[in-house]
């Protein structure tokens, strides 16, 4: 979708908007924080993102990836940065026909700085030299498949004496088919509402969003404000003169000022602002806090899990539970699917599902990794891990990028208790009886509506221990489940190639929607992955090592299984107390040392 | 589905099952009557029924047309008999041809009878001159598609002395391919029991069941045994002695006998019975309550409407509300379609409903519609008519031709209120819950699970009431409507064309089951039939007849609303309130004889 059509409603309505910026970050590391970060604040209802663009290999690829991620992963619609100067012919075509063919709706046209010593006239390509030869290129090349977006320079692009003469740039860059204006951050708001006004004059109708940055800390702010000739108003240097040392009250004084430059701007009838975040995130969450920015449940989660922003895609409303916590390798290993899944799984699933084609990995290096998740040695030391994660001491745990959902805030002792009882969980889900669908916590979809879950574990479990709980609930009226080996030998006890509905939302006027489900030919693909985390892990320790055979040991004899509990009235005590004291009577201790845990 | 496959898992739980059979009516109104009757003895749960079999022109088509009936629009399995002597090779042909195109799967192979004064060698074709020859035709010709049941006689066939020889003629058929046999009616359990034994030492191992009639009068029962030879212990005739000249006694009393000898069949370890209804109702319902033979609610209605039985619909299980008192218009309808909605209406909906051929039509002859009816001459004339109706005082309208549910016994005087106010009700749905599966009122579905129903209430409405009900409720958060006049101009506060759930069910290990909607094309379909009956119903008056200007009146201007009220969890009375009150304030009163109700 393009950016524009959804400004052009929110103007129409009056009602605030933001967007974010990012940058590819320099390291494995950081782009695995970034995403975690975009994730996090995809939840702050920025009505796009953008993601600035460095050619040269590797990161114009990044942001290309980056871009596709927000799109697909995090159901994000994403404007692509793009310069021009500088570069050669070939070179740009081929990032606008990869962006489009990634479903990327949204470019900034840029100029781009040049190298230090180039002159604008020795850059090369000539063809494109200015940001408007890139606008006219798309727009000739591709008609109205962009929304292309051009910056705008309050206080001029090389030096404030530039204003007017970068004001008919900024026109043609418009009449050259630009739809929509971003502007370079500034802190002075008359100066800027006073440049808005001349563009208006000069016959600049299409909106024009300004660019906010909060201070991060003072020498940054002082280096760059210095650096792009930015007016800062002299009572900022003066609030900023006498905690210049201290990090934080800098930072908060920087949210102070923007909250205040906003309301000035809201003030003067400006709806959407687009944020410098710096890859930083409690700023701009702070900002929008005080603001009263609030979105609403029903934009920022149509679904309970993020909607891919993709043609082919944009149907696609059900998934099974199993890569709820790794999203990525379910876009990935679902990518070739002609179409997917709507309204049912049945009979339009695709059910072939790809390669991973790295496998699965540890998001951490070995060094973070042991960090974090020291040596385990024993059984104990693994449950340990788990409960940690449960209790939220951890934040996260091979099979789990993030920390624990707020929905799970009810079950986390629960889950701890669990882990602790000796079934390793990694997936889970409380119950939710007609919960309103605009519930912050468990809420999603339309507004008037009611939201449903059934309560599910996930876990590893030792032989032992399940055939006891096989013993006990395989007759169970309410109880269905899948469990399997690292082999493949699957056990059920329902008809486990018709999907078991686990969430599900009722609507006025709609459909019962049902986003997530639970059946077995997904199950059996997720258990490869699933397995393949503690090899994975196991490999973080050298190959002789007790941590090492520990966790291949564990992920050659558990078993995975999937259990949910289909009377959704009941509380979820119901299902782990049952769970808790099949353990208790099977004689499962918690172990001290060995693999083991009856003694 | 081959009925022979119910029985052998029926007889594998040893669990009871039970069969009605039925024959064809002479007259069209007996027809209606015996169509009401099967569809409200489907709630008794019979394991399939039985059709009897009249070769000749009309008479056999009807038999056809019954089955096809009971497959399509009652979802009950159903056995067609066949006769084949006395007929020609190209009828047998044909009409199992037939059977099998309309999806019957059950036939039971008779010899039949004989015209008087034409022996058995005399029959036209000699290739068809007993019910063996007829199990050997099917059998070659269709392989295992049908299941083929065979009669036996425990009295002999023509006469008692012949049983021996009968018991080879059924070895015959069996051998033949015959799948199982019911018999003959018999009042002497002891009998029957010992014929059971000799055909099993004969070496007839198939399923035998027993038939069952129940004594419905005196005279009937008298010459009816006599004609057929049958043994009626002494103790019958002197218990009927004394009673023969009450028909509800010997009524009673044939409830009495045939539970007693159920009983003494059951000791003995029969598990299946075969009711000879005489298209009669209420003993064998009488028979089945005292047995405590009650069916599951899982197994009568898998889904809120009886689920046809047929390869082409078997996984049919979305349907629009509209047609839902005219179930048969809505199979005519949608009889050419290549799929049926599964799980969803959506994409693969085939929305081109066919025409009906006969147009709408109502149910009685003039005379019968005029004795019920009488001659409406005043809009308060109709509105009583249909308060009537709700009041179970009346037990159709053009519109419904069976009697309000049992579901809607809760809304019963309500509903009388909005007809009393100016809305002419033909269709409506109480709210429902979370209520258990196994509700023996709202429940459908698989044990374990919740069912849910979003009211709905469909009316004729005055354009000038309609006003005032469309200020009311076009901006309602929670009520969706879908409204028309004749001429077919559709309004609406939502996307119509998406489907609106109204009914569905959550169940262990399954999909949400939604199997009533409400959407735009099935309501613009079914508006063309919900006027006509206008028209239909004028037709039954003189075309100058004030009856006759009066409910053409209507029809032409008037207008068919659908309200869903989409929050389940408030009380009926909410939405039947508000619609009360706009009633009240727009100053509608319960009009004497002018056709408005404003005054």
């Amino acid at each position: 979708m393009k950016i524009i059509d959804k400004i052009l409603k929110r103007e129409e309505e009056g009602a605030p908007y933001w967007s974010f910026e990012y940058f590819p970050p320099k390291t494995q590391q950081g782009l695995v924080n970034l995403y975690d970060r975009i994730g996090r604040m995809y939840n702050l209802g920025p009505l796009f993102i953008d993601v600035t663009w460095r050619w040269g290999g590797k990161s114009s690829d990044l942001t290309l990836e980056i871009c596709s991620m927000g799109q697909s992963v995090y159901g994000l619609e994403t404007n692509m940065h793009m310069t021009c100067t500088n570069t050669s012919f070939d070179l740009i075509k081929n990032a606008l026909a990869e962006a489009k063919e990634n479903g990327i709706q949204n470019i900034l046209a840029l100029r781009g700085d040049l190298p230090r010593g180039v002159n604008e006239e020795d850059a090369t390509d000539a063809q494109f030299r200015y940001a408007v030869d890139l606008v006219k290129y798309t727009r000739r090349e591709y008609g109205d498949f962009f929304c292309i977006s051009v910056a705008g320079y309050p206080e001029g692009c090389a030096s404030p004496d530039d204003v007017e003469k970068d004001i008919l740039y900024l026109k043609e860059k418009v009449d050259a088919g630009a739809d929509l204006v971003i502007t370079q951050l500034f802190y002075d708001v008359d100066l800027y509402l006073d440049w808005v006004a001349r563009c208006r004059k000069a016959g600049i109708s299409v909106p024009i969003l300004p660019g906010i940055m909060p201070i991060q800390n003072y020498n940054g702010f002082k280096r760059m404000t210095e650096l792009c000739k930015i007016r800062v108003p002299q009572e900022v240097w003066d609030s900023l003169e006498d905690i210049k040392e201290d990090d934080q009250a800098v930072k908060n004084y920087g949210i102070e000022l923007a909250v205040k430059m906003i309301r000035e701007l809201r003030d003067s009838g400006v709806n959407g602002f687009h944020f410098y975040t710096l890859n930083l995130e409690r700023s701009t969450q702070m900002i929008l806090e005080k603001m009263n920015f609030i979105p609403k449940v029903d934009e920022i989660r149509p679904l309970p899990w993020a909607q891919p922003i993709s043609d082919k895609r944009a149907r696609e409303n059900v998934r099974p539970i199993f890569w709820r916590n790794q999203t990525r390798n379910y876009i990935a290993r679902t990518a070739n699917w002609d179409e997917f899944p709507n309204g049912r799984w049945g009979d339009s699933r695709s059910p072939a599902y790809g390669e991973l084609v790295h496998g699965v990995q540890i998001r951490f290096s070995t060094e973070n990794a042991l960090k974090i998740w020291g040596e385990p040695a024993s059984l104990k030391d693994v449950q340990d891990l788990f409960i940690s994660y449960c209790r939220g001491q951890l934040s996260s745990l091979p099979w789990s990028d993030t920390p624990l959902l707020p929905e799970s805030d009810s079950i986390r002792d629960q889950l701890a208790q669990l882990n602790a009882a000796g079934y390793l969980t990694i997936n889970s889900q409380p119950s939710a009886n007609s919960v309103p669908s605009k519930d912050p916590v468990h809420g999603w979809g339309p507004p008037n509506g009611f939201v449903y879950k059934k309560a599910y574990l996930e876990f590893f479990i030792s032989p032992e221990l399940l055939e006891h709980v096989l013993a006990r609930i395989r007759n169970h009226p309410t109880i269905t489940y899948l469990v399997v080996n690292k082999k493949g030998e699957l056990q059920s006890n329902f008809d486990t190639e018709s999907p078991n509905a686990v969430t599900w939302g009722v609507f006025p006027g709609k459909e019962i929607i049902q986003p997530t489900i639970v059946e077995s030919i997904s199950f059996l693909a997720w258990k490869d992955e699933a397995f393949d985390f503690w090899s994975a892990w196991s490999k973080v320790y050298q190959p002789d090592s007790p941590s090492h055979k520990l966790l291949n040991d564990l992920g050659e004899k558990w078993y995975l299984m999937n259990i949910v509990e289909n009377n959704y009235l009941e509380p979820d005590s119901k299902l782990h107390d049952l769970l808790l004291d099949i353990s208790k009577s099977a004689g499962f201790r918690k172990p001290t040392a060995e693999l083991n845990g009856f003694s």
